[in-house]
């Protein structure tokens, strides 16, 4: 008879092997026994304010680790998450959502338990949780429940999405074979097509061939796992690279050949014009949704581009299925010729400066970001909520090894905050895991009307003890939906709140709070925030509010959604 | 041709008609061009800090006025209300959720739009809201759009249970025939069934029979639309009458005969005895999961029962189907011959003195209770969060006409605040339609780790200048949750907050904050709070803190399971 585990301790001791060392969640009646479990197996437990909350900072600690964990209960708990496991799908990020359900009996002799309808149903949540996950399980016996953990959590790493998995109350301490415990989960590799070679041939014989190439990096090669071998290919080649939105961040900014984000005829127009006469785009995981894509005005044209994408690699308009394009781009690494690949140059850099700033300048979106810029330090998170912050964010010059998580695709406000919690507590967990790492913070960057959705999570932080610098750009409301549409609606208005407050409220230590709030209208005096040692690199959790004026946007698409719409405004009036 | 009337105005006189003029909910990408039409339409738009707590609130709203509407935007919007709106489906709550998708050429183009998963599928979120709404539909053309919204609305009344609307954002506009407004919208009654006559008398007989008659309210009678048919029952007959937690504060408990609360064994003696043996139970709008009826115990037996729910009538093991409850209880009602009803005296009601509790007494569950009690006036709203403070709110007694919301089935911590706001907008609502009403305010008691989900709510509260006293049980966590298991386990703690700062941080008016919060650790402190007219009848929202210990339950279910996890332990360490 092989050695036994009790359920819990297996399911954690698989999270553990997959780099994940803290779990968010929420205690709730069918998920207690299964807590018991957290710390005892080396874990750490993060209780956050609500599940929502939790599934967003789960997120934020997949998108940084490789993978989380969420724990919520069922029913309440389960469906109060589902926009954050859902906004995990759109962005591909590995979130385990663990739901606590009632026990066996209970669900076979469809008792009339809280948490349900009343009505003996006890599947209505699963079959939701279809939609929004990539894969589901139910845990039922012990027999089969090795496998079914093993198979859902290796879904999760395939697809590189968030996966839904039932564990009855009643089974936490059940005792289940620990065998497989011994192999480690691996994401299945297809062999090499027998095209694989010829493919190959034909991307070198086009890199070979290319006069004016680009290299466009997006956020789903991430999910591709070939982050490391993009680096190598930007500097071997010496290419142009660009990034879209959700690629920004993936990428060494610090090389000489990468230029940031590309945003068609939204940004530079040299790049636009670089980039537009190219032979060759070279494409990594695109996500070409209308927000990553500049309204799709950023897609490289088909006769250019070579698309990396999960399972396929296009050519032109061929697409080869069932390939590797991770074990695609290591062979074309290794066999690439540096002296045929043409020295391409790019055209002018943009350089920022600050020079055009006054002190007495209000703060405003057309300087504030520049004004940030300089704080960021190497291996530091930047995050820059969805909103005028996203658009701002786009624009920042970041250091090495520095990530940045902005608006994508899913877009969803109150996002970012509880994400920073999760990305900066994946930061410690690693740093804990190495023994090594220098001291780093997260700066989140964030308008008054998304705080609101999820503002509480600042109790969770300061609880961590994590150091996170937030900035609040109080412009009284949702200046992105008022650009959008109804720019004077009281509708855009979001009720008025003292940030200042944030950190006594949210149970900062007491002499802690003055010396770490702060607020900004000048640029004088925002300078002198960022100048603080306390700020750029303090400890704990700040709190920098700085105002600007509510219809303030970023030269850009927001600039021309609001035109638009004050051009409509006139036409009606006329 | 006939009257033409754009669509959004068509929604919204629909709403008013049903005598919703407050509309719940947050802005969004592709519900803007709804939102202009709201104010213009007479109805008053309250902008929530997030999409769950517009869902609770509208919750709320529903249960106080008969209907409610929610606007949500596509995906991340209506996602977030997902808990919410399942909710008002397990305690019949008919609210109307209203999503703006995207226009119908970004649908019909599968356009990689934000807020999708970036896939062309639009039906996702559609698919997920059936399992939770009792009816859904999608607005799609011009013609059809009233009828499916009259249908929508339909379903809703007839369920009293939450719909779900699709409408995309390119149709509020759209011209649509007014023919339809000219016919209220009402809910179809079945023709009487042939077996109604003998149902009736037979029900008589067994009313005419009874020597031990117990009248039982329960929750789902508000949607059988009886309140006043029982009332009119319940002070003709004056028999002995009892209602289930959900039933509380439907039923007028300064009648003679009304004895409040129903708890079996749980509860107070000479009452069950009476109710054991009691020969008929007359049963109205049950709902019996475990915490509504005391794990089952509270539940008539069948023998005595005669039971009306929904579309039957249960008289012992016979059920009658396609009935009208309504309509059976009318005509009992006309038919009801005081004479032939028994006399029956029931058990000697309990009496709820403060003569044992001292000032120097720390507030405790065993008092605090019967120390707010008496601050409750006629036509107030009474709220007590899942947790401690809803096993003390059922034995509160209430004034005429004050209602009690408590938890029921769904205990969603969180939840309550959300609602106490719908319910008191409501309030003021029903005041404004009728010209008349006293001031009347409404009361939350609810727990810190409940208040931590959803606490950015308070904010809308001071915003709409509602009169809310909100009274914090301050007991360092889930004092539920350590109940039920993980007595001193960590994950049962909640983050610090310092609770007497929530009317500076929420944006309260300067002058207004240090007159309205207030805290008590004894019960001479809190009896001198409850004392000052700030606070039994104050105006705004007004913020008492009271600590408790983090074990400190009342008698009855909670300390029983506290009890059984004390013996485990003990049990374990033996």
């Amino acid at each position: 008879m092989s050695d036994s585990i009790k359920l819990a301790d297996y399911l954690f001791t698989r999270l553990q092997q997959l780099g994940v060392d803290s779990i968010f969640g929420v205690p709730g009646d069918y998920n207690l026994r299964l807590l018991d479990y957290v710390v005892p197996a080396g874990l750490h437990w993060v209780g956050n304010c609500n599940e929502l909350n939790a599934a967003y900072a789960a997120d934020g600690y997949a998108r940084m680790n490789g993978a989380s964990a969420l724990i919520t209960t069922f029913g309440v708990g389960e469906l109060s998450a589902a926009n954050g496991i859902a906004g995990a799908y759109a962005e591909r990020s590995p979130v385990i959502h663990i739901v606590g359900t009632p026990p066996r009996v209970q669900q076979d002799t469809r008792a009339l338990m809280h948490h349900t309808f009343a009505d003996g149903e006890y599947k209505r949540f699963a079959a939701m949780a279809k939609h929004i996950t990539v894969a589901q399980t139910e845990i039922q016996d012990a027999a089969t429940a090795p496998e079914r953990i093993d198979w859902i959590l290796q879904q999760a790493l395939i697809h590189s999405r968030p996966v839904y998995l039932e564990l009855p109350d009643d089974m936490p301490q059940v005792l289940v074979s620990s065998e497989n415990l011994k192999t480690p989960i691996k994401v299945p590799q297809a062999p090499s097509p027998t095209y694989e070679s010829d493919i190959i041939a034909r991307i070198l014989e086009r890199i070979y061939a290319a006069k004016q190439p680009v290299i466009l990096v997006d956020g789903e090669s991430q999910a591709l796992g070939i982050v490391d071998h993009l680096d190598t290919l930007i500097t071997s080649t010496k290419w142009p690279t660009w990034t879209s939105v959700w690629g920004k961040g993936l990428v060494n900014e610090s090389h000489p050949n990468v230029y940031g984000l590309y945003a068609s005829a939204f940004g530079d127009q040299p790049a636009k014009a670089y980039f537009d006469s190219a032979d060759l785009v070279l494409t990594f995981g695109p996500q070409y949704s209308d927000t990553n894509s500049y309204f799709s005005t950023a897609i490289p044209k088909p006769a250019a581009a070579i698309t990396f994408k999960d399972t396929t690699i296009q050519i032109e308009s061929d697409i080869y299925r069932d390939i590797s394009p991770s074990r695609v781009l290591t062979q074309i690494l290794s066999k690439l010729d540096s002296t045929r690949v043409a020295q391409a140059e790019g055209p002018p850099k943009v350089l920022v400066t600050t020079d055009d700033i006054n002190p007495s300048d209000l703060v405003a979106q057309k300087n504030f970001f520049r004004l940030v810029n300089p704080i960021f330090k190497e291996g530091d998170i930047v995050l820059a909520e969805t909103g005028t912050a996203a658009y701002g964010g786009r624009k920042f010059k970041l250091p090495p090894k520095t990530r940045l998580f902005t608006a994508v695709t899913w877009l969803s406000i109150g996002f970012m905050l509880p994400a920073t919690l999760g990305t900066a507590l994946a930061q410690r967990d690693q740093k804990n895991r190495s023994g090594s790492g220098r001291k780093n913070q997260a700066v989140l960057i964030i308008g008054d009307g998304s705080l609101q959705m999820t503002a509480q999570e600042i109790s969770v932080m300061i609880k961590e003890k994590l150091d996170i610098l937030i900035i609040i750009i109080n412009n009284e409301g949702y200046t992105i939906e008022r650009v959008i549409h109804g720019r004077k609606q009281a509708y855009n208005d979001v009720p008025f709140w003292r940030h200042t407050q944030a950190l006594t409220y949210f149970g900062a230590d007491e002499e802690d709070i003055k010396k770490n709030t702060f607020t900004a209208k000048t640029v004088g005096e925002f300078q002198a925030i960022l100048d603080d040692e306390r700020v750029h690199d303090g400890k704990g959790v700040r709190i920098v509010e700085v105002f600007m004026e509510r219809e303030d946007v970023q030269e850009g698409p927001l600039l021309w959604v609001l035109n638009k719409q004050l051009d409509e405004e006139k036409a009606a009036a006329a």
